[in-house]
Formats: C-alpha cells, structure tokens, sequence
C-alpha cells in the first residue's frame, strides 16, 4: 500500500480528540470500509445536515454510492461537500466508573465532494463493485442493469483521500483510584454480526440450489476485527 | 403509545423515495433507537457535513447525546440543526436482477435542533440514560461521574418529534419477467449481531465475579427484528 495515499491529509480530517484511537494506514481505511456492510450518507438538505444508510463499494482510492436519480439525498450530494462513516461495533467496555464506560469499534469518516458517474462503462462498473461488496460472486449470476433501470439510477464517485479511521480494542482505562478501590467487575462484553441461514424466496421455483458463495457465507462473521 | 406525537409532521421528515417502507407508529421509532448500540450523528462543520459514530440513550420523546466538552463535533452541533441515524441491518437480499439486490433493515433518522443541558440532575439523568441504554443494570453498580469529569462533559438533548422510520423486510421484489426466465436462486441472508462471552479486565482483581446483568446477555441477539 505504499503507493497510497496517507489519510487525513488536511487538518479537518485529522482527528483532534483521542488521538490515541487515531490511524494513518491507508490499508486500514480500506479494510474498515472492505468490511462494513452499510454506510451512513451526510448531506446538507435545505441548510441542515441530514444522515441516511446506504449501501456502498470500494475500488482502489473510490467510494461508490448509487441510488434513483430522484432522491433527494443524492441530489444534495453533489450540490456540496458530503461525509461517510463506516463503523464496526466490536464491543461493549464495561468500566468501573460511568464516564469510562466505551464501546470498542472500527470506524471509518470521510469526507469530500462527490461526482456523478455519466460514462456507461463506469456506471456499470460501480454498480457491480457496488453489488459485489455485499454480495460476492453475485453479479455474473444475476440479470445486469437494463437501459431503464440505469436511466433511473444515479451513481457518485467520492474520492477516498480525505478520510480518518479510529480504532478502539482492549478493555476499559479505569482511573488508578477506582482500580484500587475494586469491587467491581470491568471487562469487554464482545460484539459478533454473523450471517444466518439462508431463506429462499417464496416465489423461487423448485431445483434452483443456493449458491456457494452464499452457503460459504452461513455462520461466519460479517466484520471480524 | 396514543399520547405519544406522530412521526413525520413536518415535510422534511417525510420519506418521499420507497414510501412502502415508511411507518409512522411512534412505538417503531422508540424500538429502532433502543434496539440500536450507536448512532450516527451528522452535523455541518466548516461548513460542510461531517458524520461521526457515538453512544446515545433515550428516555421518552427525547435522544441523549454526550461527549468530551472539547469536541468540535459536538460545538458544532450546537450551533445549528444535527441529524441522528439509527440503523439496524437484519439481512442481504440476494434478487434475481442486481439492480433488486437489497438490505433488510430497520432505520431511524431525527432531525432537529439539539440543546445543551445545563441543569446538574438534567445532566446526570442523561448520562444514565445513555450508559443504562447500552449496559443496562450497571449504572448503579460503578462509581458516578464526578465533578471533575462532569466540568468536561457535554450533554445534549434532541427532541424526537422530527424524526422518520424506515423497515424493509421479506424477500426480493424481482420483476415477474426475471421470476418468468428462472433459474437463478433469490433469498434473503439473514444477519444477526450477537453479544459473545465476557472477558475481564487484565487488571481485575481476583475474586470479581462477572454481574448477572452482563452474562445474562452472552448468546443472545442485541436487536432482534
């Protein structure tokens, strides 16, 4: 990853509180984004923020976000700067004081002005890096894009190189005093999102088998750490 | 829930796009905000949105919010309208058309102008609130803010009138041309976020058994559709 980028080149995207939690490896922003399953879209609509779940992919230095050409969230993308954050919850820090109480998570801010895609060619790419960050394997099975689904959808671009990622792992930083004092439990109640068994839908006709690359999926973590 | 206010009342609150997915009973936004661990707080920062992951808690029409009195993001929430999103995945939809592919979800976003509490019972009231919200029963257990630590902390209260709801469950709605042509598997994968096995402090003393709130939680779901 040498020839990336460094995060949080500007001073808005550097992290002025816990530094500690704070990272700069480009590999790292990659891998909470590669990891994450929804991302949250920030907007200024009509002069206040809004913040919206949207799904998302990565290629390389690219954020792709895709959405219909008449939502209102996607057309107050592109008349400004927008924020995406990216947060795996890894666990619940369980302190001996209530102020030290924390979570342990991966997170993931970036921020910049997003472009609209109006090349065929780079739509219909962003849309597969899109369906195949959720579903691996799955757009060469499926029926692709058609003229008029694509002229209904929008698709963004944000560009990757204003971004911060925090990390917190471990247990609780309890204040000497309360350490000594003791009595009280304090430890890391961990966090697991699993995929389930899949349901086949009702209207599915017979002799149609899940796929591999959705049953190799059953009973495995979403994000793991 | 017949005293409670009804969601949506203003027009910026009302969904437009996928209104199948709206709901407006009050009783679904206070299960999408208890049901979540951590919400994403939008607020404009220089002028441009920022998006960033934090704990909050509930407690009737109102959202708590809290953080380091230094935060920028938390000054900046102050000075004008913020928005709060809570979301809940519950499952990939896998369709028969990339464009159909879905999540399973439960979302909640709030919009408003969030206060600072400066009353001392407010703010303790609060900060129980948000920790009781992600460890329920271990307040009374652990030692209380103290002033030293409260003289550092903000604390936040956004009113929950302005707020929308968002559930998509079930299985892909592919075109009956898709379902006609066949032969390709459609379903959901359901997601599931799970507490797993305590682990204590390194710096624990011996003899600290773990609470019977905290074990009651290990193997079960933390939101549950």
């Amino acid at each position: 990853m040498s020839n990336r980028m460094p995060l949080s080149p500007t001073p808005r995207s550097t992290p002025t509180r816990e530094k500690g939690r704070a990272r700069t490896d480009r590999a790292e922003l990659d891998a909470v984004l590669d990891a994450g399953l929804v991302c949250h879209l920030g907007v200024v609509l009509d002069g206040t923020p809004v913040v919206v779940p949207t799904v998302y992919g990565r290629d390389g230095d690219t954020l792709f976000l895709h959405g219909s050409s008449g939502a209102g969230n996607l057309r107050a993308a592109l008349a400004g700067d927008i924020s995406v954050a990216v947060t795996l919850v890894d666990g619940l820090v369980y302190a001996r004081s209530a102020m030290h109480f924390s979570m342990n998570y991966r997170s993931a801010v970036v921020r910049g002005r997003a472009v609209e895609l109006s090349d065929a060619d780079e739509r219909m790419h962003a849309l597969r890096v899109i369906v195949e960050h959720s579903a691996p394997g799955a757009w060469d099975r499926v029926r692709p894009p058609s003229k008029k689904e694509l002229a209904a959808t929008m698709v963004l671009a944000l560009d990757l190189t204003e971004a911060s990622v925090k990390v917190r792992a471990g247990g609780p930083r309890d204040d000497s005093g309360d350490i000594e004092t003791g009595g009280v439990w304090a430890g890391v109640l961990p966090v697991r999102q699993m995929w389930e068994a899949p349901i086949s839908s009702a209207d599915l006709e017979a002799g149609v088998e899940v796929p591999r690359d959705v049953l190799d999926r059953v009973a495995t973590t979403l994000n793991t750490a």
